[in-house]
């Protein structure tokens, strides 16, 4: 047997890389000399970094940078460098920065966050000669269009006496002009590839705010105020930077992040895309007999671009059948799940509290792979 | 495809022709054309009578008789009566009439409690010329060690001074002395076998109060009262019907029914194994590629004769291999398990409730049946 392992995080209790290794430690038991190939993946958000770095060992680097979070308190944030033949590849994944799960950055107002610690950042790796950047979106706490990471790199916003305003929600109430003569001129030369999982526009009832400000804190009467703002922000540094993308799908992922970058001449990707690319997924499941993804939680959500999705496509490429095995798959997109996945299992042996779930992730889920594997053994060549 | 489909009920919330409905559904949707096989299965206790009256559908007719249920309190018992070549077999399924579920029975004290139902159920049968009994233990709410059913069949149990003592643990305190000379003539000519998955004798630590009367309200000081009454109602029962079964495996089924179903000459018999022979179980998995059995909970003690290991069986003496699908599924039993079935499957689709588990049976159990068959679909022809 040959099989390809190539989950997403079970968000909150398995990284990628963990999964796999539950993953095969279930497998192992079945056919203890299969031939195992484990590929992480991730979607753009929380674990890219990790995904990409587990599968590029030898020409990537893991590295860290002392940059302001988004409430300007300084985190240490990771970032990867894979040496090309003949360029640096900067990895950058934003929820190091501007995470949604950092609780000091949560526990300040929705108003008060901002990018400038990816701005910060990118101009640091500019400093060092990177030229070429891949940026996941996704997990942000930061809902201010990504003014503070065009602000960090030369952008200037100011109200209507000319004084700069803070790149934050509130702060851009006050906006009043947007100048982008200031704005770090190596970026003209940069390659900037958006890693997302989202469509949405920058502004309206699909947008940044209306969609996922909620999850981030915004209160719900406050919502018309922030999409407002941005709208009035988005107009007048679309015409100093010369592009109109507001209305571009992606341009609402991470809070407006994805708008900024797109602004910055950044072309938006399927985050899981371009990781099932730079992990050489295809390469793995050319003589696979069998693969087996995962996540957090299934549903429809999943078949949008999300990592099971676009693993289960290439792997259909393939000839090569995969099974779904998540902490939890939601029965009424069960149909529409089945249209790709040879088999959906969830971890819960029998009914239990989303915490046992959580702490048990990874025996259950090797508990589970090696029961699917004993289904595929009833016929498999073993 | 040819699948047979085998469960036990899942106590709570399936009986076993239900489970084998939801099964039927979920394959359906993976092998509309499949050749399926329901064979609800059942091990003595409750949910017998159904399965057996399921497959011997033709020859077999469901009845209901009034007698009092286990504190004198009529209850509708059904039992089922299946016309053979020369002879009528009558199917008892003693849970009918000393069923643990009945609230009524349950709510009053466990001393009080008799199986006299059952031998008056007997006593009409033998009027109507039955001489055949397969009599299902499992599931009661009783303690008497039978003595309710000797003594609805004739036997007269006394106090010192000549006075009936009732047939409860209660009224035994007062037993003096056990005659056999009125028991019921006809009896010497009936067949009786036990059918039970329980090998406890019927007194002492592995005794019948000890480890079943806890779970029928037996409070634990008095534990060793009752049992000491079972000991001496034993040795004088035993001395006047001439055997010696008290230490007999399966003497403490039923609370001690097992043992007054021995002494009057009854064969103990695996439950499973004999429905499994009564529904005609071999000749279904003749031809078959696949089988899938399941209950409420399995762990360790299914490998001890219950209703999926006896399937297991069977079909391991067929070469088709069998898939468990169960409403939970005990973690820790599972490499024992892994031993019998290809694949261990739990009912949830992620964190739940038991309630959520049960109110969800049929539609879950669908589903997962589905999931495992698109598994097996992945090389199967069809």
């Amino acid at each position: 047997m040959n099989v390809v392992l190539a989950p997403d995080s079970f968000k909150g209790s398995l990284s990628a890389p963990d999964a796999c290794s539950a993953m095969e430690a279930g497998l192992r038991r079945v056919w203890p000399d299969a031939v195992i190939r484990a590929r992480p993946m991730a979607d753009g958000g929380e674990g890219t970094l990790d995904a990409i770095l587990h599968a590029s060992a030898g020409t990537a680097t893991r590295a860290t940078q002392r940059v302001p979070g988004a409430v300007g308190i300084d985190v240490d944030a990771a970032y990867g460098l894979i040496e090309g033949g003949d360029a640096t590849v900067a990895v950058i994944e934003i929820a190091q920065v501007v995470g949604i799960t950092d609780r000091v950055a949560m526990d300040v107002d929705a108003g008060a966050r901002s990018t400038t610690g990816i701005g910060l950042l990118m101009r640091l790796l500019l400093d060092r000669g990177v030229r070429e950047f891949r940026i996941g979106l996704g997990g942000s706490s930061t809902n201010d269009g990504g003014a503070g990471l065009l602000a960090a790199l030369g952008v200037r916003l100011e109200d209507e006496r000319g004084e700069t305003v803070a790149p934050t929600p509130r702060g851009l109430q006050r906006l009043a002009s947007v100048s982008a003569g200031t704005l770090d001129a190596r970026l003209a030369d940069a390659r900037i590839t958006i890693l997302s999982d989202v469509d949405n526009p920058l502004c309206g009832p699909t947008g940044a705010i209306a969609v996922f400000g909620p999850q981030k804190g915004v209160a719900r009467d406050l919502i018309p105020a922030f999409d407002a703002t941005l709208a009035r922000y988005a107009a007048l540094a679309e015409r100093a930077l010369g592009r109109d993308v507001a209305r571009q799908p992606g341009a609402g992922a991470a809070g407006g992040l994805g708008f900024a970058l797109q602004l910055l001449g950044g072309t938006p990707a399927s985050g899981a895309e371009v990781v099932a690319d730079l992990i050489k997924l295809d390469a793995a499941l050319a003589d696979a007999h069998w693969a087996i993804t995962g996540e957090g939680r299934s549903d429809a959500q999943t078949l949008r671009s999300k990592a099971p999705f676009v693993v289960a496509q290439h792997a259909a490429r393939h000839g090569v059948p995969v099974s779904l095995v998540s902490g939890a798959v939601d029965s009424a997109a069960s149909s529409a799940l089945n249209r790709h996945f040879a088999g959906c299992f969830a971890l819960a042996p029998g009914p239990c509290t989303l915490e046992e779930c959580v702490d048990h992730a990874a025996a259950w889920l090797a508990d589970r792979v090696e029961q699917v594997a004993r289904v595929v053994a009833i016929r498999a060549p073993v």
